[in-house]
């Protein structure tokens, strides 16, 4: 039991239809008197009935996915022309994304409101982007003080998109158990967070416009992404990255195709994360317990589903063994590498 | 699932035979060169042991239990004196808790090494005394921002003195469960905690010279204070604080004792924590669960046994009625109360 683990100052606040209330609070706590807003145009109405009350000096609405660099120092210049002292993000990754770019610079205190389960309000990883070209990095400075969860916000999201958006974070989840820095508690966390979703899917998938559900994927979703961003990008993502970059395959279904096809490989070399995850689906192993779980929630059966070409599993192979991550519990030769990807081609012929 | 939850900054290094070097690290990530040492004098041997070839320039070995104002005013002193940019702690609660004293005024930030498995260096709680009176409160300045845990300084710690420290860290855990501001995160954490710390206490009951019994049981303490410190003070601490204060009672045998007894009570009123507690005991119930894990400890019988009278029953209720804290899982009856202090008090016949 060896390992350090750097746990980053955060407040949560689980506030379900109440974020309103839950975002004036936050805001006078840290004693901000003009707000930013940083919210994408689509979400140009639910923001306003968010903010109302609050010394908003500027709402800053120019939200572009990935965050390229152009956009961000137009984000920051207009913080600077309204002298913010604090930024209230509203949205998902994008507007996330764009208001830790500005704190990245400027030090301003971020209150994040997410209305999707990506989780980046949870992790103080920054991307932008320059072109085709991402940079990517961590920086304490703009992980958000305060994230307000509003299950609420999610209603609306069509079952389809909270399913796949929640295996996704379920995939932060198991990959955070052999992420090159998994610790003990990255995956204490990663186990608590697999139990909730496990519970929190079946039910947005059967009740979509329900609040139980998505309260649940809400607090899993938070988790698995500090379990992840402390444990680092396992082989399940290494490979969904890859993969998806190659062959422009949609991000979410990636992650769900690949995912079992991860866990039966390094499932019998780690026996203890394993067990964990069984524990946590509630069932006697972790591979059948994920498969009993993906039975009832319409997943994609294959990556051929997706558009992959049968000459991309070759292909893939090479810049794969690249990016390997450390302390992969099983050993990752070409030929295991070879066989997991074409597994995760052909699908599971059951579902 | 409303709550708020706030995650304090914190590194925590767990480097089993590698104090020394880990301790250098840390206080060269703090970019400090001017370090004061804080340890009591029957420390001091391993304290330079730990800190040789740091940039030490004053070493202070006065530690008082509870931490005395003047004590504290002293050290606040030697360290303006010397001008320290950094605090090294060595020891169990009073050498943290008058590191924690130092750093609530002058702002210090403090690297943490525990030699017991009470948990103060997890904690942003700090206390000082007067007299009788002790003061104590909450802020996250006096949260040493590292702590490093080798499990090898607590191999000569007697296994009755490891067990009954062990116990006080698995009450923490089991409040925590239903403490005044208990939320999913402090339970998740104290699952796991209660999860290692029933693997640990027997194996330092039956090998208290070997790493791996304590290996387990510093990471499980360490867990157990974080969410503590966060549930806040339930029903267990209450008790046992009353009981102790009345009757001089010793303060981790009190707890070792009253644990089964509240946990009985709390469990019907709290389905959910019981269970979670259960699975972590690896055991059908929680309380049987207990009661197994008692069972190989020789842990004292009852109050009676550690010298409390019986009247001392009639005479604390009203005392206890007085603290029982909010949200109490079971509701807190006089009569009910009564029969929990009998019940502690007579003891476990089978035990």
């Amino acid at each position: 039991m060896k390992f350090a683990h750097e746990t980053l100052a955060q407040r949560v606040v689980f506030a379900p239809e109440q974020a309103p209330r839950a975002v004036a609070d936050e805001v006078a706590r840290l004693g901000a008197t003009r707000v930013m807003v940083v919210t994408a145009v689509s979400s140009a109405g639910l923001t306003a009935r968010l903010t109302d009350g609050l010394p908003v000096v500027h709402v800053h609405d120019e939200v572009v996915r990935h965050v390229p660099v152009d956009v961000a120092e137009r984000a920051r210049e207009a913080a600077r022309a309204c002298a913010a002292d604090a930024l209230v993000c509203v949205g998902g990754g994008s507007a996330t994304g764009l208001a830790k770019a500005i704190a990245l610079t400027d030090g301003l205190p971020v209150v994040a409101v997410p209305t999707t389960y990506a989780g980046s309000e949870a992790t103080p990883v920054w991307g932008l982007t320059r072109g085709n070209a991402k940079t990517t990095g961590t920086d304490a400075r703009v992980l958000p003080r305060s994230v307000v969860y509003d299950a609420s916000l999610l209603l609306t999201l069509p079952a389809r998109l909270s399913v796949a958006s929640g295996l996704n974070a379920l995939a932060h989840c198991v990959d955070a158990m052999w992420g090159p820095r998994a610790d003990p508690i990255d995956r204490a966390l990663a186990c608590e967070a697999v139990r909730v979703l496990s519970e929190g899917l079946p039910e947005v998938q059967d009740h979509p416009g329900r609040l139980p559900g998505h309260e649940r994927m809400l607090y899993g979703a938070y988790l698995a992404a500090v379990a992840f961003a402390s444990a680092g990008s396992g082989l399940h993502h290494k490979i969904c990255h890859v993969l998806g970059g190659m062959f422009d395959l949609p991000h979410a279904q990636t992650h769900a195709v690949v995912l079992p096809h991860v866990l039966a490989f390094n499932a019998p070399g780690a026996p203890e994360a394993e067990r964990a995850i069984a524990g946590a689906l509630g069932s006697a192993g972790a591979v059948e317990g994920l498969a009993a779980l993906y039975a009832g929630l319409g997943v994609p059966a294959s990556l051929r589903d997706l558009g992959m070409p049968e000459e991309g599993i070759a292909a893939s192979v090479d810049p794969l063994l690249a990016v390997v991550p450390d302390h992969n519990p099983t050993a990752v030769t070409r030929d295991a590498l070879t066989a997991l990807v074409r597994a995760a081609w052909e699908g599971d012929p059951h579902r």
